[in-house]
């Protein structure tokens, strides 16, 4: 795994063992910073194809007839649906994680735990062009796919039934990605999942308690320390969080207070638009190759304005994998210290300005 | 990844996207049964080495100086320690993911959300051969190695400040593995993991209201609905549990409550061993070359007997990577149902005898 190929943060300065147990204090999640781990010696040399599919890509602009319609299309006016012409376009997912409308289960259990998994998931093909994994879009294009995002979220909200949208990219196999043409996907549940629902509590009882968002809070206090600020600017700010399940991990939100990515106005996307961009590029300079998964968290489809939930466009780089006792513990272990990630995406003239 | 290459359940027999959403009652763990993802196509070809490492082994016999002192040993009358002549070994790891004492964290958080990551990080050398990752130990190698889990857990409990130890297998590179050589390791820990703890109580909270382990009541009722039972013995019964996260999980239970695998008496231990070894002889022929956890879910070092928590060792074969979904909602999409696994799983004559 690439993480062998790593600098140890503690080599030649320090016991190599030492280790720190960090809680996310909202979520209470557990994470082992463990900077020892990262030398480890690897048996399994694990080869990518990074060429072209032995498939006729059905993402590539003139595969249109490989896709479901298009749900959503961002196309010239004198081209024609499911055709070329197009820039983003969003498609049914051909292999659904949930089927279009509700059915009865196999699984005859106690009342409230089993339930037809039903709901949309959908393909947002970011580019028609079949760009290799090193590339990312410029901030503008980036910017247009948040809009699409924010469409999505809207359009969601008027289908009976559907409460919580996870709008998320799998970027490269480590990653859980199958196809290489840049995509995004969304799915669309009929509940809430429990996580979800466990930070919005412990996010409305902090407002309630301190009379302030805990994530406004947690803002604030990593400006403060800065140990771990990768960008900042009046509209978004970047950081690796002090418990971050992932080497490198970055989270990004907005300086103002708000808990819906879909009310989110053009300022506020052109700048998330121009950080993600350059941390993406940045990531790819430090970990070339990486693999990443983005996870916009955003309120349920049909929540108020929630004065305790902040939305967060999380960027979780897969240089680790979950094994055994990632299963049998609920913890994390994560081998570079979020102080020492922040400290190398931070060396980029691009990002850090303003604010 | 090697899901696109298994035959969809319901090929030909009804709609393709059917899912149902499973929630193990206990765990408040939801997961996405999907059996429409399976038949994904793929663009990124994975390949493993399965030779030789190009580096000297340090797990194999005559390379001992590569580990550390051993902690634990089986060994012959004639030989030395940490030379030759063992058949399972255990060493502290050369890359822990915990430190051997207490140190001072970096993060200077509020009370309570960082912590010293110390304890014991250990791995159990399982054979001094360097078997191939297809293979697997016959049932009285198995029964010897869970003799060391039980050892090992017994002289945790004597290291003050240690609460909890997860025992755990990692088995092929998209299991977590970095090493070939067959290995288990034991994680122990200063605190309890919550997922644990929230186990404990929700446990104990049910053997309040019904006077009986839960688990011994899914014990029960998977029994008589059958559908997903694995293997079934006196002393130890084998299912797919209802809510499986990964394709084929299989969990294995001692039919007689107990709170502690360290407790186990000799009999159960051969019967888990002798289930273990079929299991996993079964699941590389049903799936070749596959990848797998084995996790032990037991009880903290220090608690009493606790009618409320039974013991399990976990098998979860890696064959589904957790991505952007997992991680924006909590829960796991299967597209395996287990129903269909058990059935799979099943069809053994060495399985499914006694009881």
């Amino acid at each position: 795994m690439p993480v062998a190929d790593l600098v140890p943060e503690h080599a030649g300065s320090g016991p190599r063992t030492m280790s720190e147990l960090r809680c996310d204090p909202l979520l209470k999640r557990w994470v082992l910073i463990a900077p020892g781990r990262e030398s480890r010696p690897d048996d399994f040399a694990v080869a990518t194809t990074n060429g072209q599919p032995d498939h006729p890509c059905p993402f590539c602009e003139g595969n249109e007839s490989l896709t479901g319609p298009e749900v959503l299309v961002r196309r010239s006016t004198n081209s024609t649906a499911n055709g070329p012409g197009w820039d983003i376009r969003v498609v049914p997912n051909r292999y659904p994680a949930v089927a279009p409308e509700p059915a009865s289960q196999i699984w005859k259990a106690t009342a409230g735990f089993s339930e037809s998994g039903w709901g949309r998931h959908e393909v947002i093909v970011e580019t028609p062009r079949h760009l290799p994994l090193t590339a990312t879009h410029a901030p503008e294009h980036w910017h247009r796919l948040f809009e699409v995002f924010q469409q999505r979220l809207m359009d969601f909200r008027t289908v009976a039934g559907l409460q919580h949208a996870i709008v998320f990219k799998n970027h490269g196999p480590a990653a859980g990605a199958s196809l290489m043409h840049p995509h995004c996907q969304v799915i669309a549940l009929p509940r809430v999942p429990d996580a979800v629902t466990a930070e919005l509590q412990a996010g409305e009882q902090r407002w309630h308690q301190a009379g302030k968002c805990p994530r406004c809070e947690l803002l604030d206090a990593e400006i403060e320390a800065g140990t771990r600020l990768v960008a900042t600017a009046p509209e978004v700010v970047a950081w690796c969080p002090p418990a971050s399940r992932f080497p490198y991990e970055t989270w990004l939100l907005p300086r103002q207070h708000s808990s819906h990515f879909e009310s989110a106005d053009p300022g506020v996307l052109a700048e998330l638009a121009r950080q993600l961009s350059g941390i993406l590029t940045r990531l790819e300079q430090v970990v070339p190759g990486l693999s990443y998964n983005l996870v916009l968290q955003t309120a349920p489809l049909h929540a108020p304005a929630l004065a305790g939930f902040h939305w967060r466009l999380e960027i979780l780089p897969r240089l680790t994998g979950m094994a055994g006792f990632e299963w049998g513990s609920g913890w994390f272990i994560n081998p570079v210290a979020p102080e020492r990630a922040a400290r190398e995406l931070r060396c980029n003239d691009r990002l850090g300005e303003g604010g």
